[in-house]
């Protein structure tokens, strides 16, 4: 499948409804004004840890909904969660054993759904303040990265901060910094601004998830807590089981991004 | 005992000092620039559903920190949970079996503790911006009322909003607004300004909790969610064991104010 012409105009359930019939794309760009998010699903058993994770590390992990256990469905997302993602990673133990575009099958009835904000909601308003996002002009997906940054551990989840990167004119780093701050529920301002070797980052050419971008001479790579954060927890601390939306491939859900923006 | 000359310009290790010798008062004006918090302790086993509950309603139930299973400190408070605030309740299945100055003897290996933001957080700001807040003047504890407006429920933990109520001239209910929120983290913004029978609040003079306090013929009524919530929760829901504070009987913590200020 191609990509429809213009995703960014879709409503979310447009969006859903292309994914659901098995369009896998990276969700940049797509159904503009309306709030993208992370998935991380953990059985109930672990569900505690995870939320007490994301409650100690709000940066990476703002959680905007949490599912009953076993609801493929949520206040915030009317859609399906099995289904309605365009990309999704199934892990056992900690290690990707699938990467499918439908979770029905690894479905369990004490999975707990955690939704959390994505950086993708704020690029239209970092559009807008004429700030470019590279990653939309190439048509790629987001270059995500692992830090050498150490969450704060709750029970058996513990792992590195994931980090996403955007290059930034080094005239608009204000911009973009100003702009970011105005959506903390969706990952907020940066968490570094320049050289990617603080970060434990060794080649900005080699993401640990998503694409590589151009960075142009007069830019600074400014990086913003990822919300892939969690699945790399998973992959640290190997629980049974879990399901992660696939990196750049997010849950389009049914809430405005201007909820999440602050005065 | 009595009050030490100036409550406000102690060290939150000071007062805390004061409160394990069993002084008993109310903390409004204490410790001026150090963040207050609301305490609700409960098994690990009832743990989840109180976090889920706090992410839910995040209005009254901004979760500060949580403690490790049966953990007496914390990150944000380096004194004794069991000792070092001047009242709690004890609940069994809901009802208030105790109202002590020390809870070392009902202590749980297994309780996690809650620190939830508090409204006397923002009393220096508001001060500062020359609203004026009665309770502190009058010396007496904060009015804190239940509402008709229920929360939004989390496994077996539901119950009603409750409220701190602050009278401010008319004049001055839009500082009052815009000061406070600014500390989204302790309860931020107002959430009903004006009569209080659409709170379904039958008589100011008659608290749930705390003291009433004169509201005089140029001021309005003004309301804050409150983190006693989730001891109306407790009191709704009636699990086996919870500890909380004694309303308006803070744990002083330490963090600064500034720390929970959004720019």
């Amino acid at each position: 499948m191609t990509n429809p012409i213009d995703p960014g105009s879709l409503s979310p359930d447009q969006a859903r409804a292309l994914f659901r019939a098995g369009l896998r794309v990276p969700t940049a760009g797509w159904c503009s004004g309306w709030t993208q998010a992370n998935l991380i699903a953990v059985p109930r058993d672990q569900a505690y840890d995870l939320l007490l994770f994301a409650q100690r590390n709000p940066k990476p992990c703002p959680v905007l909904d949490v599912t009953e256990p076993g609801a493929v469905s949520a206040p915030l997302f009317a859609g399906d969660l099995r289904t309605d993602l365009p990309g999704y990673v199934v892990y056992e133990h900690g290690e990707p054993v699938a990467e499918v575009s439908d979770v029905t099958g690894y479905w369990r009835d004490d999975l707990v759904s955690f939704l959390i904000g994505c950086s993708f909601t704020f690029e239209d308003a970092l559009r807008e303040a004429g700030v470019p996002v590279r990653h939309i002009e190439q048509g790629t997906n987001v270059p995500m990265y692992r830090t050498n940054r150490m969450c704060r551990r709750a029970g058996e989840f513990g792992g590195p901060l994931v980090v996403s990167m955007r290059p930034v004119p080094a005239a608009q780093v204000a911009d973009a910094v100003r702009v970011t701050a105005r959506y903390p529920s969706v990952h907020g301002a940066p968490v570094h601004v320049g050289d990617p070797v603080e970060l434990g980052i060794a080649d900005l050419d080699e993401p640990d998830f998503g694409d590589p971008v151009e960075v142009r001479v007069d830019e600074i790579p400014v990086f913003w807590a990822c919300g892939v954060t969690p699945q790399a927890a998973v992959m640290a601390s190997r629980p049974k089981l879990a399901i992660g939306h696939a990196p750049g491939h997010m849950a389009i859900t049914d809430a405005r991004d201007s909820r999440y923006l602050v005065p």
